[in-house]
């Protein structure tokens, strides 16, 4: 039995890990979880999987708990009890966090010789050095819960590093797809929230319909595959049935194929090295697929995409600050405070304004990533 | 470096097997050529990569040779020769002789330790549990020639068998794809030989045209992937890009895609587990590769798929007579002797006028081929 802590467990990736882990039983204990809001979901989980400590936002959300489950539970809160959490005796820490909250308790998983299955981008896109330094030094396993990079982990299975020419990342396009610049100027937050193929949180929804979501990802797998930026290209595929693939230097490219389903994703990680099937997942039936097609990614219309590249090729601090001002423009956006292409202009514009910083430690990461945010918001939300 | 010996080097998959080592000069020594006609070329060859051993078809042809090279090639002639010349000294053997004429000479290569390179689809057609178990009992490296075999090669590495749930081979469909029974009546040689992606032999072209080349691939599957026939799926795929896919138990599907050049499955073989770039090998585009698209097989029309596996499913010596069957119906068709839909009606009649032999030995299997050959000829030829 391989015992798991989940953090975010009230999410979709979190949900879906539950899932998996329902689907699973023999192979699998839940020994931890954390939810932030949704106690109402947290205590549904709580009771049907049994964990032995949770953590919550605060106080008030763990007495509104404390409340309904009996004291065999240790319940902890805030950004201390993330930290705390991963400390408990587990096999694997699945990382479902909303945001850059992630890095620090995954950072202190690492530290302690856990297995991380990570669902959360902002870790890597803002840390990948310190952290796969820390993955290296401790030895752990260190896996995606991602379509793209589980592809991409799938496609390197028994091949040669050196034998590696470049990894492609699929991208679905989103729902502005083949859009220009001048007709994606009064889109709503609700077209943008309509995605093709798969279905996800709203702040990941608008990253995919901006292609920050895809650069994010370029960044991450920098990182997890220990490969130049110049070497991960992305590829727009519609259908989102080829969730990303690996070209090697003899011509050959092997790529990954499914239904759009993250389940697929969390068991790979959660089972590695072995494949098991969780009840639910369709198979593809290639005689229904239709067709599947490839397109230049348009780095003009959709700026986050050439912003991604270009925060990481400057590396440092960048990358956090990419995140963060994704991160509030993004808010800003879904509340209706900016327009949909005033997303990359904030970015752009905390982009040039930041004085980067090579070799950064994590609190200097934090405190870009605070400042980042702060400079924003004073900005917009007066 | 590798010392090779490439039986039927003059043939289309022997000269790309050239090819490829020409581009990878520092990596092989050619030791070993057989040529069977075609003297002019095969003495090209001999003077540019000076192998110290040929083989040719007689006497004549060795004479024919004998005049033009100097005497420090040794010279052997017919089945004798291609027996004696495996036992030469050399790492691997790439077997791309054709027909059944390669069975002999590859249990002989196996027998005495050395690495293969197979492209004869018939040595696995009709011998393959003969042949898989004398490679498992001599632990030698036995790989496939052949662009789908390859790719479900690559698809597997790394993972674990228990986890495969299918094997599925991608088929181009050939010339006639979507076309009806009675659309098929008339059809010329030149039609039937008009392959719309590969440029191969004619014998496999007109195979390709019937699916029963896909028959015989699904029989070589069976074998050199040690896995049970109902697990093998063919989907034609007309584009040819995806050269074969594995489907596992978690519902992900590994493909493997490249543009249609044999020198990729050629090296691969050759510098398995390695992968190199064989000079004039085109990347894919996926930019420029439109779309990909995925059919069901049509068994109806193209009945020579459902006779390979009709005859895979019985066993013993069924595939030798469908083999034997083919091959005298498409020289026969070739020479306008009879029509294309007759094909599969002689191949259907030899089967069903067969009387089964299970665990045959290879004079069994070499009797029952000539049985079939002259059966069939004796009733055509008059």
């Amino acid at each position: 039995m391989k015992k798991l802590i989940i953090l975010g467990s009230t999410g979709s990736i979190g949900s879906q890990t539950l899932d998996v882990v329902r689907s699973l039983k023999e192979e699998f204990e839940v020994v931890g979880l954390t939810g932030y809001r949704n106690i109402p979901l947290l205590l549904r989980q709580i009771k049907e999987f049994m964990p032995k400590i949770v953590v919550v936002k605060d106080e008030e959300k763990a007495r509104e708990l404390k409340d309904n489950i009996g004291s065999n539970v240790e319940i902890l809160t805030g950004k201390e009890g993330l930290k705390e959490i991963v400390r408990y005796e587990a096999d694997m820490v699945v990382v479902a966090l909303e945001g850059i909250a992630g890095l620090v308790p995954t950072v202190e998983a690492i530290k302690q010789g856990k297995s991380i299955a990570l669902a959360t981008k902002e870790v890597l896109v803002t840390a990948g050095e310190i952290v796969m330094n820390l993955v290296k030094e401790k030895k752990i396993e260190f896996l995606p819960i991602d379509s793209e990079h589980s592809a991409i982990l799938q496609c390197l299975r028994g091949n040669k590093e050196k034998d590696v020419s470049s990894l492609i990342l699929t991208a679905s396009g989103g729902p502005f797809r083949g859009k220009k610049k001048e007709e994606l100027k009064n889109v709503t937050v609700e077209e943008a929230l309509r995605h093709p193929n798969w279905k996800m949180g709203k702040k990941i929804t608008i990253d995919s319909a901006t292609l920050m979501n895809k650069g994010f990802e370029v960044i991450e797998a920098r990182w997890f595959f220990d490969i130049p930026l110049d070497k991960i290209r992305v590829v727009v595929h519609p259908q989102s049935i080829i969730h990303s693939m690996v070209e090697y230097v003899d011509g050959s490219v092997i790529a990954q194929l499914s239904v759009p389903d993250m389940r697929i994703a969390i068991q790979y990680a959660l089972n590695y090295p072995n494949r098991r099937y969780v009840e639910g997942v369709n198979f593809l039936d290639f005689y229904s697929l239709g067709q599947l097609t490839f397109e230049r990614p348009d780095f003009e219309t959709f700026k986050c995409l050439s912003l991604a590249y270009h925060a990481a090729k400057l590396g440092g601090t960048m990358p956090t600050v990419l995140n963060a001002a994704d991160e509030v423009a993004v808010s800003l956006f879904l509340q209706n405070k900016i327009s949909f292409l005033e997303i990359s202009e904030i970015i752009e514009e905390a982009l040039s304004h930041h004085k980067n910083m090579q070799n950064p430690t994590l609190d200097d990461i934090i405190s870009v990533d605070l400042e980042t945010r702060e400079r924003i918001m004073k900005k917009y939300m007066r």
